[in-house]
């Protein structure tokens, strides 16, 4: 993982390297910046960061962010350092394991978790160790839960994005440690199953789950649909509160 | 509970006395008869049947069913069978708790359960006794998924309908003993957020959650959808497993 390229996102807006071979962010972590209810003046923890994608296009839209990443793989932190400084936004990242987690990191209370989980469990072919390490299930996803809501202030949010048909095991690993659930169905297009939902939950928090309409990407032909538009394009945010999605 | 009133179900090809006072099922057992899967020659057990509206549409759809229902309240369980009878569809209710079922029952064994557990929690004011026992949950959700597990074959088919806030406890209790899961949210208009859930699961499988796009019940204005009406007035099946899938 040497080589790296330079992919735009927002529009061009953020140029930010990732590995030329190998696992590369692209929408979902755009749409899981796009989610992150964070304000002004918050802290927010991604794991997972990779190469900094969802970090920073949150620090993109929302100013005066503190940022923190945490990542396994050396070579992907390095990216996220860089991609960070290129773009002037500030981001500190961790090179650590989640299951192990670093000094300073255990000390960490944060307003807002983020997280993209690997998608694909261990043992799934992948070309190259660092993309294997970064789809494949090393550590379950009840352990990223796990790692997220410790490192969450009472009252903060969680939000992730992953597979549709994993969200059977993030509700039972958020279940009487998280309430407020919101759940946001993404569909490639009209009448699809989902392929992708967006999470959100509070740590601590009784209320009540809510099954939100769901994001459609694409019209009926290729072209992204207004709504995806506006938040890979334009940078616009997802409200996860409202019944009604922008 | 003495007055019952006759409610036209299927555009009134079936007509069904329930409580003129106090619960009266309407559109989502409908909708919860429409979802099950069973096949001519199949058993189906329906858990808290009340005056049987579930049971007998789904009987009224699908011929040749061994069909039985199980109602803790005796007017209700009464009505089920004079409702049966007049509809000419065999329909045996047994009257008993899920929690402590009748001997009969604990030696069934069938194709499909269907049940709309109650939707309020216990304690929740209701104007009569017949009523808060129909609303009320007074069994934990967890006991149902529980009870219809048991009464299910192998690769059998629970099919449920709920208030979609309930989609955590629902999809937790049949975590690790039926998978295959599919969730369809059920919303009253495009863009709003699912008011109830209708999901299906098979005993013992280890297929993936889908997560359905979503059936909206009505259009802008107050009329049904077309896609609501071929259910809902037409005795249309509502196809879980047909859902394109990513």
């Amino acid at each position: 993982m040497t080589d790296s390229r330079i992919d735009g996102f927002l529009d061009g807006r953020l140029r930010l390297a990732q590995p030329a071979r190998g696992y590369r962010a692209g929408a979902d972590a755009v749409m899981l910046a796009a989610a992150c209810p964070a304000r002004p003046g918050q802290s927010v923890l991604e794991l997972g960061c990779g190469a900094g994608v969802a970090s920073l296009c949150l620090g993109w839209r929302v100013p005066d962010l503190t940022l923190t990443g945490l990542e396994i793989q050396g070579p992907y932190a390095d990216l996220a350092r860089a991609n960070a400084d290129a773009n002037a936004i500030p981001l500190t990242v961790l090179q650590g394991d989640l299951a192990r987690p670093p000094a300073v990191l255990r000390g960490l209370s944060v307003d807002h978790v983020i997280m993209n989980p690997p998608y694909f469990l261990a043992g799934t072919p992948a070309p190259d160790a660092g993309r294997a390490t970064a789809r494949a299930e090393a550590t379950p996803l009840g352990m990223w839960v796990d790692a997220a809501l410790r490192r969450l202030r009472p009252g903060g949010w969680l939000t992730a994005i992953q597979r549709a048909d994993r969200l059977d095991g993030l509700l039972t690993a958020l279940a009487g440690r998280a309430g407020a659930v919101a759940i946001l169905p993404i569909a490639a297009r009209p009448g699809d199953a989902a392929g992708r939902v967006l999470v959100a939950a509070r740590k601590g928090s009784r209320g009540p789950l809510r099954l939100l309409a769901p994001l459609v990407t694409h019209g009926p032909g290729q072209a992204l649909s207004p709504a995806a538009a506006r938040i890979l394009r334009d940078g616009a945010p997802i409200d996860m509160g409202n019944a009604k999605v922008p």
